[in-house]
């Protein structure tokens, strides 16, 4: 049977999607191999690209005028892409921190050039809370203001899009696809697909055109936006299978509804779990309510020498990877669009269970 | 039903494999999720990760003080990568130009440094051949010499490994796995996986350690392969399903007796190929007899209008993928270690049957 998966990432990927793959594995649609043994420049196989990229495009209303790329190296080899694309003339840039993502983009963004920090975390009786962008002291003359918008391992999450002059360049790792989102407002996102997109190895970036053309001169050519938008992302061999599966996530979310859809069981899915835990003593979550992760759910035992027996017993009731990270520690559930209601409602059960017994 | 396939690459899987891969799909080991949606990071994956390295290491008898590497982006991002980790501060390399991929090497390479070229193809009888190195005028202060042992699209190899005083790098993309290597003769050795290893999107980089350490300071922090050294290609998430993949990959060939057997069944593959090719009137091919790739088979037809109905009848008698590369056109039969001696002959009786139809 299968599990319930509350894993970070490489996350859960919808069943429906799993079993679809693994029926077409040896012998895609009859043509006698499987999809990952064609050409990326096959007729069949540029379909099946081309409908993940119109689908996409369909699932989050993207406007004509951004490119849609689906590279590889994850989203940290977009922390180099992206200021050896954007930082042009003024070689300068600011950049929002709210946690241990957001940090990292930072720290390589500064070996490229001058990066102005905004420390935008506060306490709020004693939860962590992000302050607002109209309280952002930015720079006159940033290239682009980036953020991450949703934190995996401290689980806080901008409760809007930040307002700022400069172009918007977002980290949509783990929340991309979640919520709905108005793509006119930002001048770039970027997100690794292994959370609600596909399996590891996937990257995908929405750019504005009026973007590409700035890069530094010591860029890696295939790091190049403009390059990779004018082959279609195809400049050398794509992730052809992980770009089939997420084609398979897109259809799947399709099916689904689409991004509102998903976006209200998010909605009760992370009210249920939040809402379990703010009633109960025996468990506690670090974020202030506007900030708090709908993807992201740590939280504490009000007895951490309890968690390793917590982790055992979840996982013997196939609730799996719910430690939190290894630099923070606690628990962490990950509840991506392919987690159903009824994992988050048999991890509540299971907490609830767990609590009565050990509180 | 399979087909035989014939593509340059993304290539043929061992089907064996695919079964293995299907069966697992959705719940690997009785876990109750598929391997893709684990963390990179959990004991589980870890072991599959560390066990893929152990058998590439015994396949190609890999001395210890190479390190090996998986990552993401193709043989294409290591041509940046290359000149970036290993130009050193003589900034300065030799490349070899034998053909269309050594040529896109060179030409990245040519954004970081000096580099010298040495055009090493020449005509023999009006047939293309490689000149051995110790014709070659190698600089005397290159910190690397780099070659691509077998032009994926010429269908031109070395038939010897060059002798060199700087350290050798081999891009072997389309050869590595097929035929015993002395690893112990290179500086670096590296390899999109889409031919003999698994799935496009995982690339292999096997470096001898003494090299680590004269990175530029422009280089991305992922492209850096002491920091891939040192975190076990988990720098960041690494590409999991194809790591993977490429696991079972190296079992199959582990139980087709290894690296020494499978090239024995090359070497008849190739040598049955070649000499239906040669001992017609009808089909020929344009390499030097001591320079034809055991991979890749390029070759003509007497009459070029009787191409698009050589590929149809081919692919309505199940084998795949004929077509030579857009570039040069023509066919092209690439018959890596996936590709069954039994399709090898199931092509050449078709050939056979094509050129009494036609000749």
């Amino acid at each position: 049977m299968r599990a319930y998966n509350f894993c970070a990432g490489p996350a859960a990927l919808p069943t429906a999607v799993l079993e679809k793959a693994q029926s077409e594995l040896l012998n895609w649609q009859g043509k006698g191999v499987s999809i990952m043994e064609m050409s990326h420049r096959s007729k069949d196989y540029i379909a099946v690209a081309e409908q993940a990229e119109a689908d996409l495009r369909n699932l989050l209303n993207i406007p004509n005028n951004y490119k849609v790329l689906f590279l590889q190296g994850g989203a940290s080899l977009q922390f180099s892409a992206i200021p050896l694309n954007l930082l042009g003339k003024n070689n300068q840039a600011d950049y929002v921190h709210t946690g241990i993502w957001s940090d990292k983009a930072i720290k390589e963004a500064k070996r490229y050039g001058n990066i102005h920090t905004i420390d935008a975390t506060y306490d709020v009786e004693g939860k962590m809370a992000i302050r607002p962008s109209q309280d952002w002291q930015l720079s006159e003359n940033a290239s682009y203001v980036h953020y991450c918008d949703n934190e995996t391992i401290g689980g806080i999450q901008f409760g809007e899009i930040p307002t700022t002059t400069a172009p918007l360049v977002a980290d949509l790792s783990s929340s991309i696809l979640s919520t709905p989102l108005d793509i006119s407002k930002f001048g770039l996102i970027y997100a690794g697909a292994q959370k609600n997109i596909g399996p590891a190895g996937l990257t995908i970036v929405i750019v504005r055109d009026d973007l590409l053309d700035q890069t530094k001169p010591e860029i890696p050519s295939l790091l190049k936006y403009s390059a990779q938008a004018d082959n279609a992302s195809m400049l050398n061999t794509p992730a052809t299978y992980s770009w089939y599966l997420a084609g398979l996530v897109f259809e799947w979310l399709k099916e689904q509804g689409g991004v509102e859809a998903i976006h209200k069981i998010n909605l009760e899915k992370s009210n249920l779990l939040y809402g379990y835990i703010d009633q109960s003593d025996f468990y506690a979550n670090p974020i202030a309510q506007p900030n708090r992760s709908i993807m992201n759910v740590p939280f504490t035992l009000a007895d951490s020498s309890l968690e390793k027996l917590f982790l055992q017993e979840a996982e013997a009731a196939h609730l799996l990877n719910l430690a939190g990270h290894r630099s923070v520690g606690g628990m962490r559930a990950s509840i991506y669009n392919a987690v159903p209601l009824e994992g988050v409602q048999a991890l509540v059960d299971f907490m609830d269970q767990f609590a009565n017994k050990h509180g």
